[in-house]
């Protein structure tokens, strides 16, 4: 450490320091003058540490400490007192000294900071952006970035240790767009001709399973050109990871201990493993969706059975239009008051439902919200259907498949909070398995890759696969991980046989001569010797996210965009100057209006 | 390990493994037929095992083996025989033993290959970049990589356990050029705005530290658009990093230590620390370069004041265009013979000189190559100016300054190994500190930082830089890391006072309002509170390069460009749709000519 600006941190001093001189730098979170005396506490990512101002030790650093502004920069000489023990403050790691400045440096005074630098911040989050240099002072932000780089420092030390070589790809590659969009880089040198920034590196790691790397991984960067939701970024990071001569198995169990170990660095949580495991059509099935959260194991049941000859108008309506009607039963439910009903009636509302039904079983009988409009056998199948036991609650919503799912998925773990239970679990991990190889796309007339077109057909599937027959129901050897109802990853098994690939893409519709402009080269490169590989890529940033408790990507990415892919503190994306975009051999198309 | 693919590597069975029934996987570097046995090497990345297919032991193996191409997959199935001690193969780490095979499978066959997998390659370049998955079979390309990660795990390993946190900044940001030229990312969201790819994270890692993280590392890639020279690639590696409350000491020190570790890691060998330094001035004063191979300290002498009356047509036209006449004693070089030196001349030709002069100092006096044109007072000065001793030759280039400089650098290895010379060390690093803060550039009638715009102006000359003083003059508190000749890294201890940035950037001719549109966030950063901080960046492609002992960056790039910025492999850059172009609101300005 360098000695001119301190001999220790501003979370180290202790008891057993009483007595020294010492130096500190930091940040002054706050200083207040009572009686005659200035205290200022001091700050650095390491902790925090009371430094007093007596004019009887140091009339300069008394003198000084009245000028201060918050968050201004100092340096402190002093002296380290421990403090009475009625005096300890046992909320500070250094709690039980305080330092008494002899001399004190202002090396950086601070203008009047947009928001105090608290936990709870003050401010809207567009002002936290465009200060995120102030922003990321937060003692809950610092910990963020801390939990993510302890991830990454996990991932790296278990990998290393399993013979994985980390093998840069590159970020200027050709664009092959296949799903979501590119964003592309225009080449100087080369007129009419672009880069793209990659997607995920996925030909690449593929070509280094042909190359015999055996083991590859990678953290790395990828870039979609998305319409953003809330949850996602134009840029985002992912492990990206691939091994040769495995089967899924193989590949599942490299992650469940990596995951293990994860959990166990980050958190001190022991996961138990092997994981559950789910295919894809029970998931859908039973839980409406591709990524259940099994710390609440609340089936949504499919009720259309029940009510396919229903004269209840609203009912009947949904399942014509090709919609759902789904329940789901919270034991013990019926303990939930009409007005918490309201309020989860509400919630699926502001989901996109137009409402919900609600159904108890009492000891003497049913009741319902919609009795008046179903017959007695409606009522008594809804029961039987959803299992329900004396004093539990069902609910149900009728709408488009989606929504119906969806919203009974996002009230699930109130209802069943507000009925008692409990998850035994706080963190769920689950692997949904077997997604079908293909799904049919209406608006473009064909088929598409539910995984992506590299992805290996099921071996019990493959026949049909190569007959093309009753591709819907061809499944693959992609499987994704399921982090308490968050994907969190998703791999698969390749295809490593060139023919297959070839007609992997023309199920897609790429004709040879598309297939062979777009993937020739990777055509070819299968030609040489390929071993029979898979793997995986982990969604780091969503990780991060889930294992820090925070509610958005954007608080575990130190310069995160908006979700008009704004960066507000740098202002990007901006204009650039007619000499750079004549020489890229751009011009703008569309003008900005003509203001007159 | 996945025990249906294989039960051990190719590099791993010994002795000790004699007559165990084992699975190998990998590809057949070759197979040869010998008096009915065929014999396949097998080959992986851990290493390489010889198969013995015997039709007594398995008709199955034996017949397939015949079909078998070099570099098809195959899996194997075998007991492990121990060799007579005759016939061990001392070459191989499993050549105590081979496979006698009990079944073959042939994961995937080969088609013929472009070029054979040898560690001596017998193909253009260009060949082996348009197949690299081909290329980084061979067994040096696959060393290269792991060097590389060795490198990047041992830089982890050594700043995590010193308090950095490795931080992510964005590949989408803010074009702001100044030196090289951007490669810039139209949005499809903001008509006319562009992102651009960072040259390097400076800004982002400058306000790390004004958010208190203290101490940031990356490793991380940056992009510059530039007409390529031989050792540069449009998207490069560094190991970026910067501390807070540092002086240039404290960065010198850390990045010793990391690269003392690097070596022992990488290469097992002890570097000692501390490294030599020299300033920039004396750099360039004695070996007319600021990166001096160490390994070779003989001086390049200025000669301009020896031949400043000269009537020799040639040194008389060099000194009065502004040129350099510099020369460099080889220590007991008289035992070169004529032709060594004709080879040396040709050379000195290669790099842009017109010719070489040479100066013999014998028992019975001096000679050389133009001693007609010179008096004896020049012709003894030359031998004085070069301190020559009896047995020494001198060499002589008179030229631009740079050739003269840069010839003489490039033969000073070769002239002095002929001479008997050896190196003290393999190994020499060098820091070189004190650069210029400016330097004045003609073209463009301005100052231009020689670092950049954020390097704090050296104490002694901050009153200087203040007062626009003799601005030439003023140093920086910028530093080079050289080893063995190159730049392998730079870095400096940064501005922190907003003022003095202000003042940085009306020196370099930025405008006030220039200022706040290209860095107006970056300064309104530094007035809320800013750590002294200083930092450096290794260039990690250069530093794999060197230890690997590799002669080209794309020798140790898994995907690399030709110089003319082309990924030869999956052919990009290259052309987009129409629809992808109009989603950009982009349309070229340059149309192909017509063909009619």
């Amino acid at each position: 450490m360098n000695k001119t600006y301190r001999t220790h941190h501003c979370g180290e001093l202790k008891a057993k320091d009483d007595q020294k001189q010492i130096k500190l730098s930091g940040w002054v979170q706050k200083h207040r003058n009572h009686g005659g005396l200035i205290f200022i506490d001091l700050r650095d990512r390491y902790g925090q540490t009371q430094i007093v101002c007596d004019p009887e030790v140091s009339q300069q650093a008394h003198d000084l400490a009245q000028t201060l502004r918050n968050e201004s920069v100092v340096r402190v000489e002093g002296l380290v007192v421990k403090r009475p023990d009625n005096m300890i403050n046992t909320k500070l790691t250094t709690g039980a000294i305080e330092v008494h400045a002899s001399s004190l440096e202002i090396l950086s005074q601070s203008a009047v900071i947009p928001f105090q630098i608290e936990d709870d911040v003050q401010t809207s989050e567009a002002t936290r952006l465009k200060h995120r240099y102030l922003d990321l002072r937060r003692k809950p932000m610092q910990k963020n970035l801390q939990i993510r780089h302890q991830i990454n420092h996990t991932i790296r030390n278990f990998l290393n240790t399993q013979d994985f070589l980390e093998v840069e790809t590159p970020y200027l590659t050709k664009s092959t767009p296949e799903g979501a969009r590119d964003y592309v880089v225009p080449s100087r040198v080369h007129p009419n001709a672009f880069f793209a920034l990659p997607q995920s590196p996925q030909l690449f790691k593929q070509l280094l399973m042909i190359s015999g790397m055996d083991r590859y991984y990678q953290i790395v960067r990828c870039f979609r050109d998305e319409d953003l939701r809330a949850d996602r970024q134009p840029e985002f990071t992912q492990l990206d990871l691939e091994m040769s001569f495995v089967s899924q198995e193989d590949v599942l169990t490299l992650i469940e201990g990596l995951v293990k170990s994860i959990m166990k660095d980050v958190l001190g949580i022991d996961v138990q493993e092997p994981f559950a495991r789910m295919s894809y059509d029970q998931a859908l099935a039973s839980y409406g969706s591709d990524k259940p959260d099994m710390r609440y194991p609340i089936a949504l049941i499919d009720l259309g059975t029940v009510f396919k000859d229903t004269s209840f108008k609203v009912f009947q309506s949904v399942l014509s239009t090709g919609g759902e009607i789904r329940g789901m039963n919270i034991p013990k439910g019926d303990c939930l008051s009409r007005n918490q009903i309201d309020n989860l009636t509400k919630r699926v509302q502001h989901f996109g439902a137009k409402g919900m039904v609600w159904i108890r079983k009492k000891a003497d009988g049913l009741t319902c919200s919609i009795q008046k409009f179903l017959t007695p056998d409606e009522l008594d199948g809804l029961a039987i259907a959803l299992e329900m036991q004396e004093g539990d609650l069902g609910l149900v919503v009728a709408d488009r498949a989606s929504t119906a799912r969806n919203s009974l998925i996002e009230i699930k773990p109130e209802a069943l909070d507000k009925a008692g239970f409990k998850p035994t679990e706080s963190w769920s991990f689950l692997w949904v398995e077997s997604f079908p190889l293909f799904e049919f796309d209406a608006e473009q007339d064909r088929y598409v890759s539910l995984h992506h077109p590299f992805t290996q057909p099921h071996p019990d599937d493959l026949e049909k696969f190569k007959q093309e027959q009753d591709l819907e129901h061809v499944r693959s050897n992609a499987y994704d991980l399921v982090l308490n109802g968050f994907e969190i990853g998703g791999g698969s098994i390749r295809i490593h046989d060139p023919e297959v690939q070839a007609k992997a893409f023309s199920i897609l519709g790429l004709s040879p001569s598309e297939a062979q402009e777009k993937f020739g080269f990777f055509l070819d490169a299968l030609k040489y010797g390929t071993p029979p590989h898979g793997g995986i890529a982990l969604g780091l940033d969503r990780i991060a996210m889930l294992l820090s408790g925070s509610t958005s990507l954007r608080d575990v990415i130190a310069f995160p965009k908006t979700q008009n892919a704004n960066d507000l503190m740098v202002e990007a994306p901006s204009s650039i100057s007619l000499d750079q975009m004549l020489e890229l051999h751009l011009s703008s198309i569309k003008k900005k209006p003509t203001e007159t």
